[in-house]
């Protein structure tokens, strides 16, 4: 059995009976029934995960950012060329992004992974050397990758899953870094949500209208050339993804498979996330939305995979940046659970 | 002249030319223009306030809990007896209520002030003994308090944001406890923005219909007794508000004569915040909403402020919680400004 097979077997559905603890728990702390609003919602889905009542202090985060490029750039769907991918990747290394200083600001490590950079990425101290291949292929003219590829890249992020959880990491977040990538996200979404790419298809980091006409009739072109279906996830994923969305889909299942909470970021994560639902449903149970991009497929992703985001920021970057700053809040929302007077502990009288 | 009138005189409007340095700034770092959203505006506010691009960091916060009774809880407004007030006080004293874990997580010191509780309150560490008198008169029958006391009760505001300041602070709460508290809030929110008392009167920590419809009448009816305007605010403060309500309205103008951002919290620091507008309207310039509170005068209050709340997860509770969970995102905004790489420092080639 693959490594991706024994994940795959591994999710189980979150703890009911650690869910239905948190409930009895978050009804006897000193505030009035229900007046953390989803905040206390979120606390409970962190005792589902971790199996405990109250959950372990949700600390420490790690950030892993999935580097990769895309062949479909070739097709003019973004304004940025393509060796901004390598030198984003070492901006990371070197600590200067928004993703770094987010990370930071929230205590989180941060890990970047080369899953398919075109081109050579120097070793530095901080970069994961995992080169499936040298950016994907042109999806709008042939598969992205095989689906061997796929698979290998969703093993490379099972493998920084497991890593991070065994160096007693507790709460993951997914990154991603990739020019051109809203686009196979794009027709990732409309496979698995049925939607059309007119529906799911936007402006990324900022085009103008006739590169979002271009890039909606690239979209539809793949999805029209390829027929990917939603029942054979692996091969959507080939045909049509990006080796960072591979990634981030392993990485989501390892996560799961360690009941893990893992911090969905944008609509490339968001794409991701619905890959790995349609290999493991289960594995939903332990993604949390960071946030709601402004990028219309990820609503549709979000939607489909019923998760409400924390934060509404109208963020458009990727990187993780959303997720990372979701990190104090799931941070705080165990930290009510674990810390907080009840109302016997305290002498507060309780309404009843 | 009053300590009152020396802060009001000295607020100045945010720095423009600050601002337009950090609007510049933006677009130089490595990210596609906009692409953080409103946590980039933030950022261009922080700077607006400090005066400073980049900003200093907005670290380290205080979260000030101003505590007060009610005399119109006699009215029956609220489900949970007065005592409650005192017990949370000590509860806060203690560390065990939310905002304690609250502001522990984001790193923030917690003082509470006892401006008006109705009884003895223990001194104790962290405690700030600063009782004008022992709860409010009810606002339904008489005016809640004089004028002198409500002009005491934004003095000791004043001098909390000042003391603080003093001690190096740079990111400043405001927090409030109070049994009945959202009553004289709604009755403020009516009075500042011309709004019935239907549309801003909640059901605060959780009440049933017909004690809503009881609170509802309770409002119009001590507004009719009253007749505030908006243009006396202080006598609409002493007819109406509540001593925490004077004393967080006294914390907001403070900060703002320091250059301090503040970060609002729910119904009452947005009632109390109506109340520092109509004094000196500049000062708003400081205030940030942390969130959006379910109290329907909360959004009346932050619209008519032209605040738009950075977090949105359906929160009641008060005690400066919602706020105290917007301190990391204000924190994050001031960072990447600091911190973050330009395109040229970084070598990443920008798409112009």
């Amino acid at each position: 059995m693959s490594r991706l097979e024994d994940v795959l077997g591994s999710i189980e559905p979150v703890s009911t009976s650690a869910v239905a603890a948190a409930l009895e728990r978050q009804a006897q702390l000193t505030k009035p029934r229900g007046s953390l609003g989803r905040l206390e919602d979120l606390g409970v889905r962190l005792c589902g995960m971790y199996a405990a009542c109250p959950p372990p202090p949700a600390e420490p985060a790690a950030v892993v950012v999935f580097a990769a490029d895309h062949g479909v750039h070739a097709q003019g769907v973004s304004p940025w060329p393509q060796e901004v991918t390598a030198q984003m990747v070492a901006n990371f290394l070197a600590g200067g992004a928004a993703i770094n200083v987010l990370a930071r600001r929230a205590g989180a490590q941060v890990r970047v992974v080369d899953v398919g950079v075109a081109g050579e990425v120097p070793a530095a101290s901080g970069l994961v050397a995992a080169k499936v291949r040298s950016g994907t292929a042109d999806l709008s003219v042939e598969p992205a990758m095989s689906v061997a590829e796929a698979r290998q890249a969703l093993e490379v992020g099972i493998e920084q899953a497991d890593a991070l959880v065994d160096e007693g990491v507790r709460l993951l977040v997914a990154g991603d870094m990739g020019i051109a990538n809203t686009t196979a996200s794009a027709a990732l979404v409309s496979v698995f949500t049925g939607r059309e790419p007119t529906e799911v298809t936007g402006r990324g980091t900022g085009i103008d209208d006739p590169t979002l006409a271009r890039k909606t009739e690239v979209v539809a072109g793949a999805l029209a050339l390829h027929r990917p279906s939603p029942a054979e996830p692996l091969a959507a994923l080939a045909a049509v993804g990006g080796l960072e969305h591979a990634a981030i889909a392993g990485f989501l299942l390892g996560a799961a498979a360690r009941r893990t909470p893992v911090i969905v970021d944008g609509v490339i994560a968001c794409a991701a996330a619905l890959v790995a639902r349609a290999l493991a449903p289960e594995a939903v149970g332990y993604f949390i939305a960071g946030h709601r991009s402004t990028e219309p497929g990820a609503t549709v992703a979000l939607d489909h995979l019923e998760l409400e985001p924390l934060i509404e920021l109208d963020l458009r970057l990727g990187e993780g940046s959303g997720a990372a700053l979701a990190v104090p809040l799931v941070q705080s929302a165990a930290a009510v659970l674990r810390e907080m007077a009840t109302f016997d502990s305290a002498g507060v009288t309780d309404k009843g």
